[in-house]
């Protein structure tokens, strides 16, 4: 798997998004233009919280919502035939998941997480996804944004296969990619869905970067969600609050993947956020701090706290909250 | 009834819309100019494929969604003491539909099709509807858009007999009619219910024109839809795809009308299209592959597919999708 | 309790907010500027018809929701070391409400109404809450917009206890406020909640103007709302239509704080309105006469009508509005 590990451990995102974008040694003409564009004094600004170190085992997942916050896949980027392409691996495979102290569901997942990774490429540059499937039922992965029909992911791949999508990134946004076989509610609600964002040419202005994947559970195969969750684990940021710097932009890239529920909203406290809609705009469509979201929907929000402490954040019909959909900034004072 | 056959056999949408606009030879003047803007270069690339033969008839139902697709009711153009009327005629009445293999619903409709005929007309041009109701309930047609409070439909007319609606068409828009008949709920989704085209003063750019009402219907009366539609019959448009060419601009008219169901997404695969909410713009709103509707939202998308090939539409809801909401672009080379 | 009984036997707003605003003479300066807004000519033309006699009391419930359309509760405005200050009293508790002739309901509410006083405040101005409970239960006040996490209103204030929140209001808006005690599905749908309107520094201009939280109301505790109301009481203003002057600009706070369902639209008959979404600009984002809104969203719309007569509005989700949310504006010819 080539997802790479996010280094979090910097305290400034310039470094670490210069070693993920430069990291194969290719494409130095480009890579120049973003390095100059990366440590602008206005980049020196991002400062992302460390880790706490209480954050990082939970209930014996296979994976961690905290790293998966900020971890974005940009892949391998390798050069064939004068032609780079950015290359990312993706295996299909079943694990349980720990979703409280007493209920366990068995997952179908991408790179042993639910979500999926986040994959993110830049606007016009040509994109492979190598799609293992090594769980016992056929699945796909169908991609939104524009590419051609061979390349939609509506085929099933079967246990053991592999099939690779290629195609150019376009246009830029926050878009998405989940499983396509039928039943397409199982097949999601299960797990096999993730975020894929396509950075515009003129990269968005430095900010502390993260991702909520947002979605349901349906323990007990009633077409009904009983647990709901930002990431994979119901109350994880609740119990873990994600730490950010006051005064320190946040650009949240949200998702609602749930099923079975017709629409979602997502609050924060204490604060309003700018909506980019589908990330398909470099200037904000509205500015609010409840956006009602229908399955499938994805938008880009941008927030900034003023005053430190901890602010929950949920969706705002307070049965889905309720049940797991729940979690809290922790704002730092700078 | 007075609604037109509409010639899908022309190969260019001017020469229809001419005989459309320009059918009863009166208005000259605002025809001439009608006229002009149509023969534009600009509107002789506009393409529509021919049906294909296989798409007539299906299952003895009385009218065939392909037709519904791209079916327009200009109405007649009359003179009246030197006011210009387009008057539409259209009749409710019953008919069983068949809804797939197993499953037929009597269905309370208009002019012997669900959805009901999409009337078309100008901002600003006086319209007069004459309702004719032959069915056994008492019913009503009530407009969205503007109009004075006698004209708003919610009084019902009795079986035998008619009521003439008449308002001056405003604002340009897409807007929509349903029967506003206590329960109402029952009235609509039963098939009472059709489009309302308001075109702007200056029309919009040549396109390939189509229109698509997402419905439900709630088979055994327990307030809950068992299959859903886009114009009419579950699962049409995914056994008959519709024809499209590459690189064609689609301007499609969508009306979420379906009951019980708080709100419906729409979602077409391998593209992104722009909104223009209600068709109150001649800007788009935003861009986007995934819209969030309430029961009586419609809006105008706009796209063209890059690449041939087929291409799945449907509520991104997937269980709306499995029951009957899905349907298929079939995008032919250019 | 501070909150200020409106004068809806003024014909004209111009006088009425002058009394609010300038209430307690404090403030000269600003309250200088704004008489020289509110008697500007344009204002004068601002016409709102006196409230019928027959729409006093109703049922024995201890409010009126004709009363709750346009009344504003201003607080008072007091000065402390040199810093204005306006200061707003509530009151939890609980009282019987009659819903409908057969249907009674305890609701948990504030200052013996439901939904709760309107706080009107300007951008930037000191406000001070001081929130009783006089209810058996643990309540809270959690206020929608930018403001410190202590004064956020997530801690339960207990029976016979008080709390005072204070902080700068911003941004300008429409924003709300409710119980932020778990279970908060039940603490809302009890009742605890009501709108909080923060004018932007230039005032909009003169209108009708008034406020309506729709809700639900979940009789037998099945987390499934039995009826829906506007301002709190099933089918109010269906039985007693709001009077508008035609031609009058009529700006609409429009707040959803239906819980258990994860939408409801908003429709009104025979006209468009211009939607302000969260009250957050000052030109509209959309045209429409279908708007869409989560739990928790609120926004402006602003219309006036052509036409003189009787118009409905309602969710256009017919099942919510068969079931309460259901009124009637009585346009009076101007």
């Amino acid at each position: 798997m080539s997802h790479l590990s996010t280094n979090l451990s910097f305290n400034y995102l310039s470094r670490r998004q210069l070693i993920q974008w430069g990291l194969t040694g290719l494409g130095i003409a480009t890579g120049g233009v973003l390095i100059r564009n990366l440590t602008s004094d206005s980049l020196a600004s991002v400062r992302i919280p460390k880790i706490e170190p209480d954050v990082t085992p939970l209930l014996n997942n296979p994976f961690n919502p905290m790293k998966i916050l900020r971890e974005f896949d940009y892949g391998t980027l390798k050069q064939e035939n004068g032609v780079k392409i950015r290359e990312f691996n993706v295996t299909a495979n079943s694990s349980l998941l720990q979703l409280n102290s007493g209920v366990s569901f068995v997952s179908w997942n991408l790179n042993n997480r639910v979500p999926g990774p986040t994959f993110r490429v830049k606007e016009g540059e040509r994109v492979r996804i190598i799609f293992h499937n090594e769980d016992g039922h056929s699945h796909s992965l169908h991609f939104h944004g524009i590419h051609p029909a061979e390349m939609d992911g509506i085929k099933p791949i079967r246990h053991g296969k592999k099939m690779v999508y290629e195609f150019t990134a376009e246009p830029y946004g926050v878009h998405l990619y989940h499983c396509h076989i039928a039943p397409v509610t199982r097949h999601i609600s299960k797990g096999l869905y993730g975020m894929f964002i396509v950075d515009p040419p003129q990269p968005r202005p430095p900010a502390d970067e993260m991702v909520m994947v947002m979605a349901g559970y349906d323990i007990n195969n009633n077409q009904h969600n009983e647990l709901y969750a930002f990431n994979g684990l119901p109350n994880y940021y609740r119990d873990h609050p994600i730490s950010i710097y006051q005064n320190q932009l946040i650009r949240l890239y949200i998702l609602n993947m749930i099923e079975f529920d017709p629409v979602s909203t997502f609050h924060i406290h204490g604060n309003m956020f700018n909506v980019y809609r589908t990330g398909r705009d470099t200037t904000p469509h509205e500015e609010t701090d409840v956006i009602t979201m229908g399955t499938g929907e994805r938008h880009i929000l941008e927030f900034s706290y003023p005053y430190p402490g901890k602010y929950m954040f949920h969706p705002h019909q307070d049965t889905l909250a309720e049940l797991g959909c729940m979690g809290m900034f922790k704002v730092i004072p700078s």
